[in-house]
């Protein structure tokens, strides 16, 4: 007898939200198993906030085709096997897709499946959150962090998956952790519950006063899930030398906010951006003029000055910086 | 007999570019020298564009009070001793101020006077430029960004004091280097007098695509003075796993560019913003998620789950992700 699948296909990408028309529910019948193949019974699916830019555009994965089962992180059981590597009754986790059933190869390397261990104490939903991707970003991203004792930890989305996840390994490594959140129920939970020291509700006016007010000493690092205005007022606050780290850019993922065009880029490409002064490394600069000396005597460098006499030429050539008339070393000839 | 020194003091903070009366020239005589000063003489002061940013806001230093002399780095020579630290004939860098005279003592740390020695190859206003704050600024920097043999560098204002030599340093590391500059004689200087290999000039209507012609092969590193526009295509054009180096932004100095303001914080906080996807910590995930499970076992970690059930909610269950109505991970139960 044939076993019938219920599949949601994306037909359309979507403008906004998710609109009717956009992923169409259909049914298959399940095929046949080949050689090197294992059926699975998916039971939980992850609904994880990259899934919408998987709809929309090529990232660090290609957008999925259109006509395609939407693509899915899916927690699944195997219900027969014609491959030496997965056995009726293996619990796996991998790139299911949005569908019941789904015909799984081990060496599919772009779906990823792996075995899960059945542990007693933990609920198999829990190799989906806190000790799937979920936990595994905010492991990693915390790790990026790189967080001190005593430091300020922001959150934002802080009582979503993720950042429920990385406020709590900021408060194991003994930073101050604030969570921005959107409802007053999230504020209590991750305080009341998770241990975050202070949460700030977005959505009161005032929001900007109590983020100040819930990080007296400033920002050390970011964990940013939203983007946007929220990160604008984050970093606005933020110390010396602090760390943003860039896990998702929600805000803009459902409409084409052309000012996170380039936090976009950061983000999926993983670009390392390093706002620097030089004043910083002054106790190199012995160093870095004897380099520098060495490659201009060989010619390796080459400089050249734009030289303006008279010290009332100073603020012409200043602006000249701005305006594009000087070449080289712009500098005013005094004595 | 008293020397008169003409000096430029701030009187108001510039609107866009330095305008009349912002800046003005005044004599006031030298005054006599206390134990433990030196009196120098300003040969030459070097233009830097972050002179802009002092005149304007505070940021890694205080902005210049009103009414003060303008500050500047300079290249002086002692006149007059009364320390140990420094004799007649002695020539010195540091923040002499926009003057002609300045009055220096050895230990003040924030105008941090040093002396330069006389090497005959070497011009007095090297030490402003290719071996002073602008040669240390583009060595500094360019180890940040950590060139590769063989990658692909971009620098914006590549004709510039700091990009010029950013770029050679990029040659010297064998990156292919390409300049962004506002005219076609100064792509002509950084192409055939420098050697960078290709130069984009932004003021041809076609500069995006002569860009993209000039990195076949993407863009690895970029030497970042201007911001705007220009960082936003060059963004575009990076590389997995690129380096941005933020150096300057003065396209927004001498206007208060609001899309600019967090891209400012990054550059004078010397925030590191980094992007990441979980995926390429995949050869970890064992070793985090062994971590995580100990942490929740010892009640460290708390999560919590939306739970949705059937695969038909999927849709409404994305959409949540971002209009806030989950708390903790959510999840679909199909089976």
């Amino acid at each position: 007898m044939t076993t019938m699948n219920r599949q949601l296909v994306l037909r359309q990408r979507p403008k906004e939200l998710i609109a009717p028309g956009d992923l169409e529910l259909i049914q298959t019948a399940v095929p046949d198993l080949k050689d090197g193949q294992a059926l699975a019974r998916v039971k939980y699916l992850s609904m994880d906030p990259t899934m919408r830019v998987w709809m929309a555009v090529d990232t660090y994965l290609p957008a999925v085709a259109i006509g395609e089962v939407m693509r899915a992180v899916g927690f699944a059981e195997i219900l027969e096997s014609r491959t030496a590597e997965f056995k009726k009754g293996d619990k796996v986790i991998g790139l299911t897709g949005l569908q019941e059933y789904a015909v799984i190869e081990p060496n599919d390397k772009l779906r990823g499946f792996r075995q899960v261990p059945s542990i007693p104490f933990l609920s198999d939903t829990a190799f989906l959150g806190v000790l799937g991707i979920t936990g595994l970003t905010a492991f990693f991203g915390m790790e990026i962090g790189a967080p001190k004792k005593g430091e300020t930890l922001v959150v934002s989305a802080a009582a979503g998956a993720t950042g429920s996840i990385a406020g709590q390994i900021g408060k194991i490594h003994g930073c101050r952790v604030v969570g921005i959140a959107g409802s007053d129920e999230k504020c209590k939970w991750i305080t009341e519950e998770l241990g975050f020291d202070a949460a700030v509700n977005y959505k009161h006016a005032d929001w900007k006063e109590r983020l100040a007010a819930a990080t007296p000493q400033g920002i050390d690092i970011n964990f940013e899930n939203v983007g946007g205005e929220m990160m604008q007022e984050v970093l606005n606050r933020m110390n010396l030398f602090g760390r943003v780290v860039l896990c998702g850019l929600i805000s803009g993922y459902t409409k084409g906010d052309p000012s996170l065009a380039s936090f976009g880029n950061v983000l999926v490409k993983r670009l390392r951006v390093q706002g620097f002064i030089v004043i910083d490394f002054a106790s190199r600069f012995m160093e870095a003029a004897t380099k520098l000396g060495q490659w201009k005597m060989f010619g390796k460098l080459k400089d050249r000055e734009t030289v303006m006499e008279g010290l009332e030429k100073a603020p012409e050539a200043i602006n000249m910086l701005f305006t594009g008339g000087n070449i080289g070393k712009t500098v005013v000839k005094v004595g």
